[in-house]
């Protein structure tokens, strides 16, 4: 089974990339990117910066203190796609391990002297998650006995300490090495390290210890906080303990952590965090789009997180989420020809940045950069979109469930069925039987869906399927049958334009709205010769429609348009009064342009924004 | 003339500490309180960290690269009060200077080697002020001699360099300390300074080179940006270069900036920075009151530059933002007690930060502290207290202008003046003659204080006085004559609470008011045993009302009243839906106590707010 998750128990089984193959279309041709041009673009970047250099040694290291995790996201990355440079780069990782499993560039000559900064721990983390994909789509080499040192070590040196690592991530990968290979003291040392943290384990640090969940243990807390990516890796360390040791009460306080965050601290695109400064999630609806963080990472942790709970209870508002977070932050996150990337996701840009054609800061989030000095984003989306397919459909006893609407072949449980479809472009999804057996078939209807309907079964004699159930609730449409070659699932979602109101408590999008399309969520952008966004407010009473000719490049793009007010643009002296402000009220009338989220930034340096201000 | 700035032409030339002596009232306390208390509290603190201890040697430095700059803020507190600790602490600092005037306690050793980030330069402006202050106030002594052996080092080293600082604080310093001796050779190293920056002078950061201003010229930017403190200590630099030479086109320059800068990137209490990460600006109409900012040091740092355009110009904008952030910043920063100081001054707190006793980061802005690893604020604040005086009233060739109405007595211009007001709890300010002498006096009138009238003059027989113009328009309400002891000029200033509005571009705070009364920003704010402020929000059909009973321990403070509702606070699964949030519709009805934001604090830890939704 090629999986990066595979509990041993739970309400649904994740099919492999055994079991699923993606065929053109939006993600299909991601994926397909991604295993063609952005591996080796990584690879390339990390042999020029020196990060893998710095395993053969010889110079003077180069990069941050963390940048062995980054050879092994893309190793991770090679092993889900059988990249044939994988052997190559393990030897070269291999040639720097100790005689005793112990593996870093940067701490050799000091080791575990500066845990709280020091992401030893978290580098195991992603040299043991590589090597599980290898173990499971090729099975043991060089790279999976390396692992295997690595851990051993590891287990040697902390199972009976009360220390922890500064960054959350080797819990996750420890949990998953015991489900490969058996070995019960990895669960077991994965167990320690999450139940250590927050007693606390780590010194304080001037961000305090929440920054790294060292506050409150894992099972006490009652929201995600502090570093988001750090918050989510442990989350997803805790669920996947909690469902190997069966402590039901773990998993039950991180899905009530998942439920404050998402009805708190989550913006409309599935993203997560709002400080730049620690890289944060901040308070409870403290949202701000302009400075929203989103770290692409923190998404990709999300999508993770929510995997792990949707096979551990099968309760779709987590496969919802995970649509989102895909959609909106992983889609948006690479350029669409595989060689750039967004490191912060805002859903506001004031000011259009500039490109930068070498390695930058580019934590901003305004133009996609080809490399970064922390480039954690680049080869996390190479590995995630590595083992997407993983992800898009499970079984459970009584059948199969597909949770994620993408193009492509399944086979589980007897069943072999071919989805077709341009989701999310359009809405339609026809589900083929190409091989038949017994069970039920599901089919996620996300919550926007409203007025969704679903037809299944063998053909009438008028070509119409002959069972049809309307009105479709959110959750998932299923069908259980007696299923035949030729037989087909028609599910319909309705692709209209909404307008989406947030609540009345994020202060910082008050008065506006934004639009949003399927899974999709939209953006005003204004490029060079484009109209400014400066205040423009939309008219509700108008709905937003789809735009006539995209300027696609051959793509399929859905544009819409809104129609809109723009205020004029005088200063005033002081920006305050005892005037109430009229935006819309008097200006110049126009249709805005709306573009996907997910392709803001194709056209150059640009403004942006996803909340639009009222008119009404 | 003791006086931080002292122009050689201008509009108008200040009155300095020697002839306006504060009374008791809201200024005067404070100013006796930073003199009784602060000034030995903050000498306490540093002696205990070991700042004070660099210069005596030994042991391990301690503090930050710029820790000697607080022991010279702190010394430049004590020249202004004539403080009895002084002399020794003058001793102590005069000891740990090399023969050639070179004077760091970091990088002697090293001197000169990381321009970007080692404050050397930053830190001889603090000590050249003192200097300057000392040599006003007292004249030539130890401490003087010291800070003109470190200018000429200063002068010898880098004058015929393309060097800089990364960060501005001695090119206004240079400035005065020709103005003080005569000697032009600080003039020149301090236009020089001015000029050479943003050419660039410094190495690229990853902050980028905005951050210290060295991205362009300062004739030629056309705002405010990067770092807050530096910016501003730049601008104030840049104005004293413009006035001494003579160059309109630097000081027009700094007065564009400064007009786009307070239009489109100042908070409502006058405050400035928006960003943490980089104590930066952030964009135009990036005014999140959350993440506000709005450093202690960046208000003071606005109040010296607009008293420098004000002297320049005669303009009374300039002293209506330095009184706005008088008010709302430099109050706000330090505690009734005089002990405790806030860093960062937020517009909305919402969690409440716990207290600490011992130092600590602190910049998050929920609580006070009684000292901070970067303890800038603190001794700014010490020393600008310690002048505060000097920035009330100026003298012109035609008479006397009281730009600050706080109690106290004037002398200028054969003019003896008391001012009696309670300013700012009353809009009432009388100001007697004591001494007479013929010309014009002017009192200004704030830009909110619509229907202000003024009458002057002898009194009639019913004591009434005899001139009177109502409805007297913002700027300076003006009186010629020739005056005897015993006429009044009595001026009225309507205190009626108002609401004030956002220009419709600042995203943070669409849909919300603040409450103002006079030059003070009012607040809701929640400690413990209040009710929340979550779902708040306010009726604009009723007026803001002077609370009964204000809880004021003693002291004489206005609080004020506002109708409010407040809306259910159920969860939603997922905060953004089709439905538009109905803040205020329905909901319990309740009277919002709202205390002015300097007092922000006072109870504990607290929720706050000063943008406060619409319920209308």
């Amino acid at each position: 089974m090629a999986n990066p998750v595979l509990p041993s128990s739970g309400a649904l089984t994740p099919l492999g990339l055994d079991a699923v193959r993606l065929a053109p279309g939006f993600w299909g041709d991601r994926v397909a990117l991604n295993r063609d041009v952005t591996i080796a673009h990584c690879q390339e970047w990390m042999e020029k910066a020196g990060w893998i250099g710095n395993f053969r040694g010889g110079g003077v290291r180069q990069g941050r203190e963390f940048s062995d995790s980054e050879i092994y996201k893309l190793l991770e990355a090679m092993a889900w796609t059988d990249h044939p440079a994988l052997p190559e780069l393990a030897g070269t990782v291999a040639g720097a391990q100790e005689p005793d499993g112990y593996l870093n560039t940067r701490w050799s000559g000091d080791r575990y002297s500066d845990l709280e900064w020091g992401h030893e721990l978290y580098c195991y983390g992603h040299l043991i998650q590589a090597g599980v994909a290898r173990l499971r789509t090729h099975g043991e080499d060089e790279l999976t006995q390396v692992v295997r040192r690595a851990a051993d070590h590891v287990c040697d040196r902390f199972m009976d300490t009360t220390e922890t690592d500064g960054h959350p991530e080797i819990e996750m990968a420890l949990v998953e090495l015991h489900r490969a290979t058996g070995a019960e003291r990895y669960l077991e040392m994965a167990r320690r390290f999450v139940e250590r943290r927050g007693l606390p384990a780590l010194g304080d640090i001037p961000f305090g210890r929440a920054y790294f969940q060292d506050d409150i243990p894992a099972r006490r807390a009652t929201t995600f906080r502090g570093h988001a990516v750090r918050a989510l890796y442990l989350a997803c360390g805790a669920v996947d303990v909690a469902i190997e040791t069966g402590d039901t009460d773990l998993l039950a306080a991180v899905e009530a952590q998942w439920e404050h965050t998402v009805a708190r601290r989550t913006h409309l695109t599935g993203g997560m965090g709002s400080r730049h400064a620690d890289e944060s999630f901040g308070e409870d609806y403290e949202l701000s789009p302009d400075r929203a963080y989103s770290e692409t990472c923190a998404g990709i942790a999300s999508i993770m997180l929510s995997h792990r709970l949707l096979l551990a209870t099968g309760d779709a508002r987590y496969a919802d989420l995970a649509e989102r977070t895909m959609y909106n932050v992983l889609a948006t996150g690479v350029a669409l020809d595989g060689r750039s990337f967004f490191y912060a996701n805002p859903l506001q840009v004031r000011t259009p940045a500039e490109p930068s054609e070498g390695m930058n800061l580019g934590q901003g989030g305004g133009v996609r950069s080809p490399w970064f000095t922390v480039s954690c984003c680049p080869n996390n989306i190479a590995r995630t979109l590595g083992s997407l397919a993983a992800h898009v459909a499970t079984s459970s006893p009584d059948g199969v469930q597909i949770h994620h609407h993408m193009a492509g072949e399944i086979r589980a449980m007897g069943l072999t069925l071919r989805v077709e479809t341009d989701y999310p472009w359009s809405g339609d999804v026809t589900v083929r039987v190409l091989q038949g057996a017994s069970g039920r078939i599901a089919l996620r209807v996300p919550p926007w869906a409203r007025g969704a309907s679903f037809s299944y079964g063998p053909h009438d004699a008028d070509a119409r399927l002959q069972r049809v159930s309307r009105e479709t609730a959110p959750g998932y449409a299923v069908a259980e049958g007696e299923w035949r070659p030729g037989d087909e699932l028609r599910l319909h979602l309705p692709m209209t334009p909404r307008w989406t109101h947030p609540d009345h408590r994020i202060d910082a999008i008050r008065g506006s709205v934004a639009v949003e399309r399927g899974p999709l969520v939209y953006c005003a952008e204004s490029a060079a010769g484009d109209p400014p966004l400066t205040g423009v407010a939309v008219h509700l009473a108008t709905p937003a429609e789809h735009a006539p000719d995209p300027d696609s490049a051959g793509d399929r793009v859905v544009e819409l348009e809104a129609q809109a007010t723009r205020a004029p643009s005088a200063d005033t002296a002081w920006p305050y009064g005892q005037d109430a402000p009229d935006a819309g009220a008097a200006g110049e009338q126009l249709s805005l342009r709306l573009v996907p989220y997910h392709r803001r930034g194709n056209r150059g340096p640009a403004t942006m924004r996803v909340w639009l201000p009222t008119a009404d």
